[in-house]
């Protein structure tokens, strides 16, 4: 035992190094932040939200951290920079490290893919909200799949949520909601910084929400030689071409999906929202239920001073003109906003026009501004009023 | 037509900007690495293997990348800091950006979880080898799934490969391989750096392994209040508890997997590859086959000028006095280790040591150092022995 103990020594020096360890003492009723990598202590939260951030750096000239604002850290005799930012909104924040200037991920948090890069970022929780916490009822899987795109002429990555039960009850079918990140992100968002398997599964055992597939794609679709992206008319053609010739055909073959407008929904957040409402709202008769979470596609960001409106009309033609035949076939059309976030005037203001000329809509908001705790509370929302 | 052009510049605009992308012309033969952050063309690498890299930086005093050793980059007028390194050898290298002595992930880059953090990586092809390479056979999932763990106490998420067909063949069950990843990595190791799944995807569309059920659980596994790592008899007993009695358990109740010792295998890298020699070679009722790729068991990183041998009859009672019996329980014990690394030497003395003692053991040796083309060499290469 001596002999072995003495053995590995240096083996477990080298592993606390490796775990970067910052061995500090944190207030009370501070916590290490659940995003952070194991074992670190910093970034941490106090008890009123305000949260504390430290990097070594002797050399550095000047160290930032930009949450949502830019907080100066302050460096001590060691060369350790510090920061304690103003009290954060719950939720989940994609924030960066500065260094001399340069935005990088923070060493201590895990990364997310967002804002077009690997980023930290940093999880507040919300007092009394646990709808998205892991609990002890049925899990589902997230599964990670390759599929062979014709449209891209590429392999691409999917995740696909079963839900629990789905390997034991082997005869039955499930219905499928298709939902789609936002502009920077990829399919990895719902299925980690949406958190969808957890809200699904807490839904699914308090019997609020039916037992579904959600596929997870990346809508990032560009076919060779293009690098269409955002909200033009190219980029949303590629992305309908996408779910409609590679990701339904694909899901319908390997997994046990129903099938039919009924048994599909597509929703999606931010320039997602954009991709389900064009692709949803173009195709009744492939989607009975679309979702539009926090989406610029009703004049959001391009909106210019003196820019012409978002025209509904020619965006989907008959959506004002024809309004009873979409209520018809749509089971659900559903918008939601965050309460804080600018795109909020001009989505009601398009609601009322949706709603004046007969389009039936149900519309929800949520606290907070153009982030994932939003669209965490609108899939929670939208979830539980599909497939009835 | 127009209208939605104009309304929608600022969008693709904005979406450019999220993509940070770099529109640099990249020499001819230079290639954008696989792991690069998508429509990034840096850090590319050249024919001969060399890697460009390059990084906005103005008001940085200096900026280096760590890839095996330090490179100075140099500036120019605009502030973007460049350095083309030496040729590199194949295969997936952890690195770093280093600005003003601050190591970090290069935004440029996707991130994995090594060395203690979400690190840059950059994955180096190798001609001629591509049996971790997506190709159009039968695929398997990787499942992302949570159970409770009794022994820390907590959530933990482990990755579970299962293979082609195990949706359709829903009355077959399969033989599990239990697989470990190294000191500073995850669950997500196996599951991303190692490409388990196309490893397996390939070798089973071949014929040259059966279907099998790969776990890859965290190994890192800390009782409440301790924080026990390494090679620690403390830390082994904590992961063999783990395996026991939450791991297994939980495969066994919600996957079609086969039960008893020769149909389970365990293996692992590094500090992996000593879990699975400890928890496979003093359970051989329970596993009938033990990989131990690359680890510092054997002497490894532990070693100090005069420190006593490791000591093999003592870690394993009766490995080298009753050999016959573990002959008889084991199908197979597995060692490999990279031909670069520094614990091949005594390694292969363990082995020479093992074999005079009339223990069976099959070795191989792979080009490379302490990384992860090894540990891809050595699934590919011992999965083709398992279950047979």
């Amino acid at each position: 035992m001596m002999k072995e103990k003495f053995l590995f020594t240096a083996a477990i020096l080298f592993c606390l190094l490796l775990l970067n360890k910052v061995n500090a003492q944190i207030p009370e009723g501070a916590k290490p932040a659940s995003t952070n990598i194991r074992a670190n202590d910093y970034p941490y939260i106090l008890p009123d939200l305000r949260v504390a951030f430290k990097i070594n750096a002797p050399n550095a000239g000047k160290v930032q951290i930009d949450l949502s604002r830019m907080y100066d850290m302050q460096k001590d005799e060691k060369g350790n920079w510090t920061v304690t930012t103003d009290p954060q909104v719950p939720g989940f924040h994609y924030y960066s490290l500065v260094i001399d200037g340069v935005k990088v991920s923070d060493p201590a948090s895990e990364t997310f893919y967002g804002t077009g890069r690997m980023s930290s970022a940093i999880d507040i929780p919300e007092t009394g909200v646990d709808f998205y916490a892991i609990k002890d009822v049925p899990h589902g899987d997230i599964r990670s799949k390759s599929y062979f795109s014709k449209t891209t002429g590429t392999w691409r990555n999917v995740n696909i949520y079963t839900p629990p039960g789905y390997d034991s009850y082997t005869k039955k079918s499930y219905p499928v909601l298709y939902i789609q990140h936002g502009g920077g992100e990829d399919e990895r968002g719902w299925a980690v910084q949406g958190k969808t398997n957890i809200i699904l599964d807490n839904l699914i055992a308090e019997g609020k929400a039916r037992p579904m597939i959600v596929v997870i794609p990346n809508g990032n679709v560009s076919k060779p030689g293009s690098s269409a992206v955002g909200y033009t008319e190219e980029a949303m053609t590629n992305f309908k071409e996408e779910i409609f010739e590679n990701v339904i055909p694909f899901i319908e073959k390997n997994y046990r999906a129903k099938k039919g407008a009924a048994n599909r929904a597509i929703s999606g957040l931010s320039m997602g929202g954009g991709q389900a409402f064009y692709t949803g709202l173009r195709n009744p008769d492939a989607f009975a239920y679309v979702g539009v979470f926090s989406s610029g596609i009703f004049g959001g960001i391009a909106r210019q001073p003196g820019a012409p409106e978002f025209d509904a009309e020619k965006a989907i033609p008959g959506i004002l003109t024809k309004a009873e035949s979409f209520n018809k076939k749509l089971k659900l059309f559903y918008i939601s906003v965050g309460e804080q976030d600018p795109r909020i005037d001009y989505t009601k203001k398009m609601i009322e026009t949706f709603r004046s000329n007969g389009l039936k809509v149900e519309f929800n908001s949520f606290p907070g501004g153009h982030e994932w705790q939003v669209w965490r509370k609108s899939l929670h929302d939208f979830a539980q009023k599909l497939f009835r």
